[in-house]
């Protein structure tokens, strides 16, 4: 049980200009956190008891799943990560950290860096020493700060430079059983969503950087969040809109036949999709095909998709490059002999055709089958471009990102986008690690032969699910906290500190919910009772005990619950018991 | 409940090469850590669970005495340190990170460092909002990882680049309040240090870079600790080395009169006080002055000790230097014109005195009298030398290192000497980090007037205070773990698993053992007695179980306590309670 008086708990009744979102002015008004720099942040004692209940239900449900907890370190030595498949698409994203005795003159290639994830210290630590199939089937996490280094830090904890994560780890011997334990995981991540008491929806994901075989990411619906998730409530499809796919091209459609031959015509000016679909040429936007040039491991390559549509960069992930970019204007005119407004992939009308690696095409401009594109010369444009007939395409795959409305790929209904808030990420990793012999992750099977360990990985962001909660649960006054993860659950306003009555009630009151199990703090500060109920409600404690005033004389306290409107009024020899009830039964929920 | 198989513990029969010492070699043949760097280490499963035992020792007396925790961040702006007292003191031992935009070339300035204390942070973080004295009274603690720019780590945990530490700052009004804060933390390190089953003295200690009041260390007798420890035991006096002072000189001492005139004889090739003292001079070192320079904040001076005496570094922090080295030997030269060997402070005897800042002498000189020093000439020294009439002394003090049998300041005992570890410090800081305007941790008292917050700071090494246990806690066969902070508490061993009579008994037993309070690890696997013997004992579990061989033919298991050498034979329908009392026993102890 603490006092107010006593803890530090500096609400603020503005927000400070620095906030630009609900969860991030309430996590500063509330007095959860300070900035120390740009996503840099101080977590204050409410805050830091906020974060350790949610970093303790995370403990509890990977326990109950059986994996361990370990803790490695946050300063790496760069070698690990050198020595492993991604340090140059990974290296861009982590502070970096000169030796002892490199104070001045940092060197090129740091001595240590902060790791924002720890997949290549875990597998040479575990794979040094699980050699045989026996030491398999094990999974490993650690709660720990890790660090990003952030260009542009914003909302808060939702992207900072240094945050709380909780990374998992799993070694198996098999894909199937790696399957099962990457299913445990899943569930143990749905039940600590639920247990923080958060809307979520997982969701297919792709596996970008890390790599793998497959990927389901936790997501918080939410307008102020970073990715768009892909879904359709009926059949239940949802993913990451960098994964996800749609029914908009029939498996079965046929190639259209030709209309007639390709014809040069003059748009002068002409430079964007949106010119050619107005006057005087109304081309609609789904009847042209866009050309697209990016730059893959310094490999110049094209992608071509309908004119409507726009290209997801992960997807092109699939087509095996490590590091992908937006090529240059000059590399364009390079391989293209033409600027971006005036490109095309049409046969024949290419300047440098061996400068690019590949033409992939998204398998969606087969639903325009003879439409317009650049002609590689300015202010030209062709039509009737059939594209069997005429563009130039070596690989058809899938590259669009999908817009709201396209049929669901399970039920062929139409799919909806919504904005989320990604809290969890779970990677099946397959052999990704482990088969790097250097690595060594590897164990001897019962036959005597060396196989690799197959790994998943498995991460929770624990500082940005704290803000998450927040920005799902609140209200114009303030957070609305879960029961379990409030900082304190139960608040005893106390109207009158100082009288005897009133001070010996909160006491025994609050003894009664501690006994319970209850988290307490009573509010024992001189002030007006207009401003103690104001900062209950906007620190968000779950339930209100109000003692003094005229219900005191009454014989009565008040008791409201933070996520209710209605007050309660109860005689005060009843009042241990509804007290202690009330804490039951959300310790039960 | 825990089943060995299932757990990750991978005990090592040798010792690597890597270990010097017993702790640390225990650390890794235990399978508590693994070495990931220089000073980087990994805390596997069961390390982990021993941290985190510490740790929840560490919040619970803390949060006994009324300290609030909150979490700050480990990167920090260096802006913050730049604007504190003590930048260029301290830059050397942090890590420093570039920032976003700047991985190649890092900049001579850091955007941030890696803090490894956190006074810069704090005082501001509070002293910006604590604007009232009803907001003073205040103290705060974090557990987080932090970094040292070790160029020599060494021992494990012991002086490691990564380690985990708490840190503790308060906040107060008055100075008085500040030393009953103090007071009542140095109870809170007593008490969590003895629950740690540590053998401990807490001794007066140097400010160093901290500055401020005083200060006390809380020690951890051991031979391979980097600290010594001054102490009488019967008058209870204790002190760090650098901090000791001892009754050598008398109060009521008079100078000595003069035994003649200064004479000036050869001494050819004798370069140091053992030579000195040797065939043919005979002059004993404690009849020598001994004179050394530093520079201090780029100022050089000179301290004059007995022959037979060093000079404590330490203890010149009292001239008020931030900064101190010893000399060069040129600059030796331009000041005094004379190379060491040869070096003295009598009057009229140093070529460039206005070069020397000041000239201090420690009070044990006056114990010579008339003694032999050098002429500032190569190959000749000066006899008769007094040390009032004589020596070019500025002031005198304490600058020396107090030496065993040296009497007790206290007592007039012969003090003693022990090497021990240092495992909390604790500062009383006063106002030297408020009373920066810029810092802004000031308060407004009862009279409208703006003071200085009265400050004090508290550290406890977490994962070093884990290692000391072990360094003071083992035997030949493995760790003892004291039952507070053992990562198992009870180890049931089963000599027959897959055995139903034995496995459905180790499942009951700890079934008992768990509802008991205790943390209860089964040892399933297959294999010899004498191996998981060896195991439990390495591994240091305080109550052994064993069941199944020839004792459960007879109806019996097998009870062993660690730290002891009898074995127990208790019948099965006796073994849920006896177990259960012995839990109990430890659990109240």
């Amino acid at each position: 049980m603490d006092y107010w008086s006593k803890q530090y708990i500096p609400t603020l009744k503005e927000s400070p200009a620095e906030a630009e979102i609900e969860s991030h002015k309430l996590l500063l008004r509330a007095g959860l956190v300070r900035k120390i720099g740009s996503g840099i942040y101080a977590f204050l004692p409410l805050g830091n008891k906020a974060l350790e209940n949610v970093k303790r239900l995370c403990c509890e449900e990977m326990d109950k799943a059986g994996a361990m907890e370990l803790l490695m370190p946050a300063v790496v030595p760069a070698e690990y990560w050198q020595a492993g498949p991604r340090w140059n698409a990974a290296r861009e994203i982590m502070y970096q950290v000169a030796s002892a005795g490199e104070k001045a003159e940092f060197p090129e290639e740091p001595a240590f860096v902060l790791g924002p994830t720890h997949e290549e210290i875990i597998t040479p630590l575990i794979g040094s020493e699980a050699t045989s199939y026996r030491e398999m089937g094990k999974t490993f996490y650690q709660v720990q700060t890790k660090f990003r280094n952030e260009i542009r830090p914003r909302y808060g904890l939702m992207r900072a430079r240094e945050f709380i994560m909780k990374d998992g780890y799993s070694f198996d011997a098999t894909d199937d059983e790696a399957t099962a334990t990457y299913k445990r995981m899943a569930g143990a991540y749905d039940k600590f969503f639920a247990r923080c008491g958060l809307k979520f929806i997982s969701v297919e994901a792709d596996t970008g950087v890390m790599g793998g075989a497959f990927s389901h990411e936790f997501m918080v619906p939410a307008e102020v969040g970073d990715d768009d998730v892909v879904y359709n409530i009926e059949s239940g499809y949802a993913a990451n809109v960098e994964k996800a796919t749609s029914g908009l091209v029939p498996a079965d459609l046929e190639d259209a036949a030709p209309v007639g031959e390709i014809e040069k015509f003059d748009t002068p000016g002409v430079k964007t999709i949106e010119k050619l679909a107005k006057e005087p040429f109304n081309i609609p936007a789904d009847q042209q095909y866009k050309t697209l040039l990016f730059v893959g491991d310094d490999k110049l390559f094209a992608v071509v998709v309908r004119g409507c549509d726009q290209v997801e960069e992960a997807k092109l992930g699939s087509l095996g490059y490590a590091l992908i970019r937006p090529a240059t204007v000059d590399e364009i005119f390079e391989a293209m002999g033409a600027y971006p407004g005036s490109l095309g992939a049409v046969k024949g009308t290419i300047a440098n055709r061996d400068k690019l690696d590949g033409i992939y095409a998204d398998e969606a401009i087969r639903l325009v089958g003879n439409g317009v594109t650049g002609a590689n010369e300015k202010a030209k444009h062709l039509k009737n471009v059939n594209v069997s007939r005429d563009l130039d395409i070596d690989k058809f795959g899938d590259f669009r990102k999908v817009q709201a409305g396209e049929p669901c790929p399970v039920s062929g209904k139409p799919l909806e986008i919504q904005r989320a808030i990604e809290v969890g990420h779970i990677f099946k990793l397959g052999t990704k690690y482990s088969e790097n012999s250097e690595y060594g992750a590897q164990y001897v099977d019962k036959d005597g032969n060396k196989q690799p360990a197959v790994m998943g990985c498995y991460g929770i962001g624990i500082s940005r699910t704290l803000q998450s909660i927040i920005e799902q649960k609140h209200d114009k006054n303030g957070i609305v906290w879960p029961w379990a993860v409030a900082p304190y659950q139960v608040i005893i306003t106390v109207l009158d500190p100082g009288m005897e009555e009133a001070d010996t009630l909160a006491q025994k009151l609050g003894e009664a919910a501690k006994t319970a199990g209850a988290s307490v703090l009573v509010d024992d500060r001189e002030g007006r009772p207009g401003v103690k109920f104001k900062d209950a409600d906007l620190i968000g404690i779950p339930l209100r005990v109000t003692i003094g005033g005229r219900g005191l004389k009454n014989g009565q306290v008040e008791m409201k619950w933070r996520d209710q409107d209605e007050m309660q009024k109860v005689d005060i020899a009843d009042a241990e018991s509804v007290l202690v009830e009330g804490i039951k039964a959300k310790a039960e929920a």
